[in-house]
């Protein structure tokens, strides 16, 4: 999990076209050589991320962009990939029994580093990037340091290999993250291109966990999202 | 990795169709309640393990058996999925550089369990069988203790559960896994059902790495393969 410069080699992060995998790929320009990046098409009900994150890694000259189809397989009653359950509207994974979001899919984070581990060999890298915070996390026992230590674990034992995980976010805050991009050059305007809400929705919902947790985020760090500022200047109106 | 006898819980048994998880599949019928098994199509050149795997399940009545379709999930340069590869023969992985055979697909088993821990949770399963042997094992790194333990703990982690990896071969030889069987009620008669030769091929090609090791396993019990027995009583010749 350390994240020393090693701008004499590559890299491979994963991009799901949200707010924090985008500023993870721009801090990972600032950390590495080349990078390479990959999306999962894992059934998303809000199928218009993979489509920013196309964007998001065009607009960042990555080495090679894949997105993989993995539809139906994994199973879950979460709302994200079951689509006639609604995604429910609440402010904070304290809200809810059991401190877990009904958003969660078993395994989603294991299998994606899983399957980009298996890039990354493939390609002759050793360096993951993903985007998971401990601090708003949505209950997600996925996204905790325990677990990205275990799976890094994992893939060294596995593979007989040196694997890195990088978890540039996992102690920051939405907050933090604002500020971390605006240190980074071309993040602001990647993050026009960006997609966070739940639903699927542009204009993003405003109501979905995920939207009030990036909106709080810009909110706090006093910055306007470039997301929500002239529909002129970013994407998803062209 | 405890196998503590469960009678009063049910177990998911990942089942390739081939000796091993056969014998698991038997081995969990002796100490669970109820059986669920999986097998994965990940593009592998044997497809008749497949089948196998379905006639298995059905031998054995478990209560559930699904195959999951993950062709091209996986790259590599294993010829069990690059099919333009020769499987190439030799004796042992001690014979190749670097101790790893060249069949082997970086993160297979990370991804087999991965799967299965979601199909598990899913069903309400909390425990997960899989037939590798840290003997036997053909320098493949993912059929170690280690792995299974980093593994088992990634898991419990990732899903804030407490998920177990049953291996009930992971100490034995080829040898040991035929004595194994023979004291299993029904085993050796779902050993006819297997498949076990990296070719594909029926009769097995008794040239490439798993037809040795096999036929070694037999040889050294001192017991005849029900599979190399007459044709008419096993089910390929159906």
């Amino acid at each position: 999990m350390s994240t020393d410069n090693k701008k004499d080699v590559s890299c491979l992060v994963i991009l799901s076209g949200g707010q924090d995998s985008t500023t993870c790929l721009h801090w990972a320009k600032r950390h590495f050589k080349e990078i390479h990046t990959i999306a999962f098409d894992y059934g998303q009900k809000h199928r218009i991320e993979l489509k920013s994150a196309e964007r998001i890694a065009h607009h960042a000259h990555v080495l090679d962009h894949e997105t993989i189809d993995m539809r139906g397989l994994m199973k879950s009653t979460s709302p994200l990939i079951e689509h006639t359950h609604p995604v429910g509207q609440y402010k904070s994974a304290e809200d809810l029994p059991g401190g877990i979001e009904p958003t969660f899919i078993p395994c989603r984070n294991i299998l994606f580093l899983t399957v980009a581990a298996n890039r990354a060999v493939v390609k002759g890298i050793k360096d993951l990037v993903i985007g998971v915070s401990a601090v708003d996390y949505g209950g997600y026992p996925d996204c905790r340091p325990g677990f990205i230590k275990g799976m890094e674990d994992t893939l060294c034992q596995g593979l007989e290999m040196d694997i890195t995980i990088h978890v540039p976010l996992i102690s920051m805050s939405k907050k933090d993250t604002v500020l971390l991009a605006l240190t980074l050059p071309g993040c602001m305007e990647a993050l026009a291109y960006s997609h966070t809400c739940y639903e699927g929705a542009f204009p993003p919902c405003g109501k979905c966990h995920a939207c009030l947790l990036r909106a709080k985020g810009f909110q706090e760090a006093g910055i306007e999202d470039p997301l929500s500022g002239d529909p002129s200047s970013n994407s998803h109106s062209k």
